[in-house]
């Protein structure tokens, strides 16, 4: 249908981020791990158990300021099918605590093929007589490299299901202009891919002017940002690459209209490490996420007006 | 290294094929889904664990004259944690009846999300004191929109432990050109991509001239499948898009070389759903995939010259 409900809880929080849940073990504070290893062993099992520890308390501590949660699937697949198991709960977690979630898993396929990764994600799997939602996630990243018939299949979940997808446009690191820059008949790929977020989600047009077909723009190319918000109106950014890789807030007020809007900054592991960063107590380590929360949407809002 | 591993392979079975285990539950004989629905009911345990049996008898009947199978992670994802549980065990149970596995994921990421996808399906996973394969397939296909540093922690990995990449560079579905064939300064984007595998393979060409990084490379657009062979020398082709998605065995000549090496083609639903085709009795279904094998083993081998 569109990003309404995403951009919905971005207005009620007044907070235009996301919070990466991209969890490597070792950022779980050692008492958990140790207590998850007592139990499963040194185990995927028990990396994974003490993973889905460390998201519950984040999530607990952030659900009321922050508007979504951005799991990276690369962390979880890490951990084989225990991993996969904790990614499933934590996205059953953060919804029951009404947090929008996008999945980040960057899907890319023929047709047929996602559809498949179309009903994983975002929709549901029948199985005999009964339709099971596998993942549930409110939105997916996705690739566009094999064009709009590796799209269509998404478009109609989001459609009856009002669901989201975020589509690679330009990246946030450091070699994406390889490809993405190299130019077509003048316009740089990045744009290409842009203009074809557009038209896929031409149809499903929210109360905000936003789509449900979004773009990723990494906050390490503004310039780009500047570019790609005042070339494609309807597509919402999915914004990485704020803080650890580099990109700083001024030059993300780019991303936003001038309502405040169209785009929604991701920071992963500055949020999760912040108890390291802080050096306090590692048991204090969900309410240090926290507060490096209000830092980063205060940080990104006094550049843009939300009112 | 390179792809030496899988060659031996393809030259010891005479077989340049690689079956496709991409299954839906709806594939799967009657007889098979309702023993596993009686088991573990209409839920997604009871849909992988027939999915498991399905794949087991097929790999028994098909490991002495395939050398490869290649599982869709999406048709795994599907069934949530337990299909992608039932995946690992796909993957594990070929293995050990020594064929190789390419896990069809088409994963792609910024540098150190890759580390995990690289490490998830293709290295290990450190937990503890413990080095743990979470998946250990042989090979992964990825998507390479990001440029190189998405791919070097695959290059690392690849050197370490002797598995293989391949990159999308010219996909088999319909809309594949609105990006691929568009030209950069004359050249098309799925060639840049090629040259982008050459360069990326070149510290790890085997002796058969092959490198660890293939590309994919339809069986539908032939003209390009030639283009590509001549102008990617060390880079070995997987070809999808043979049978089911239209593409014919005489149409497929152009992407081997000389000595009938540097292509190795996909089946799936031809092989999986043989028995429907065929009419036989269910019962029958894993050595009538044996004999779509040995069917699609001869048409192609009959267009090239593999003495």
């Amino acid at each position: 249908m569109s990003f309404d409900r995403l951009i919905k809880k971005i207005i009620e929080t007044k907070n235009p981020t996301v919070v990466g849940l991209d969890p490597l073990v070792e950022y779980v504070p050692e008492y958990i791990r140790n207590d998850c290893f007592a139990k499963y062993g040194e185990t995927l099992e028990g990396a994974a158990e003490a993973i889905l520890v460390f998201n519950k308390s984040i999530i607990d501590e952030i659900y009321d300021i922050v508007p979504a949660i951005k799991p990276q699937a690369a962390y979880y697949e890490m951990l084989g099918y225990q991993g996969v198991r904790v990614l499933e709960e934590t996205i059953r977690y953060a919804k029951s605590k009404g947090m929008f979630v996008m999945t980040d898993g960057k899907r890319n396929d023929i047709g047929a093929t996602m559809t498949a990764y179309a009903k994983a994600h975002l929709g549901e799997t029948v199985v005999g007589g009964n339709s099971i939602e596998a993942f549930g996630a409110d939105a997916l990243t996705v690739n566009g490299y094999l064009g709009t018939d590796g799209i269509e299949p998404l478009l109609e979940i989001c459609e009856k299901k009002d669901k989201g997808i975020f589509v690679l446009a330009k990246t946030s690191n450091k070699s994406s202009g390889e490809l993405q820059d190299q130019k077509i008949d003048g316009t740089p790929v990045y744009a290409i891919m842009g203009d074809m977020c557009e038209k896929w989600g031409s149809q499903q047009i929210g109360e905000y002017g936003y789509s449900c077909v979004g773009a990723v723009v990494g906050a390490t190319y503004p310039e780009q940002l500047n570019e790609l918000r005042e070339r494609l109106p309807h597509t919402l950014f999915l914004v990485p690459g704020y803080g650890a890789q580099g990109g700083g807030a001024e030059g993300l007020a780019g991303a936003f209209d001038s309502r405040g809007l169209g785009a929604i900054v991701n920071s992963s592991r500055a949020v999760m490490c912040a108890y390291k960063k802080e050096e306090c107590d590692e048991k204090d380590f969900a309410k240090a996420a926290r507060r490096e929360v209000i830092r980063m949407r205060d940080d990104i809002t006094a550049y843009i007006n939300m009112d």
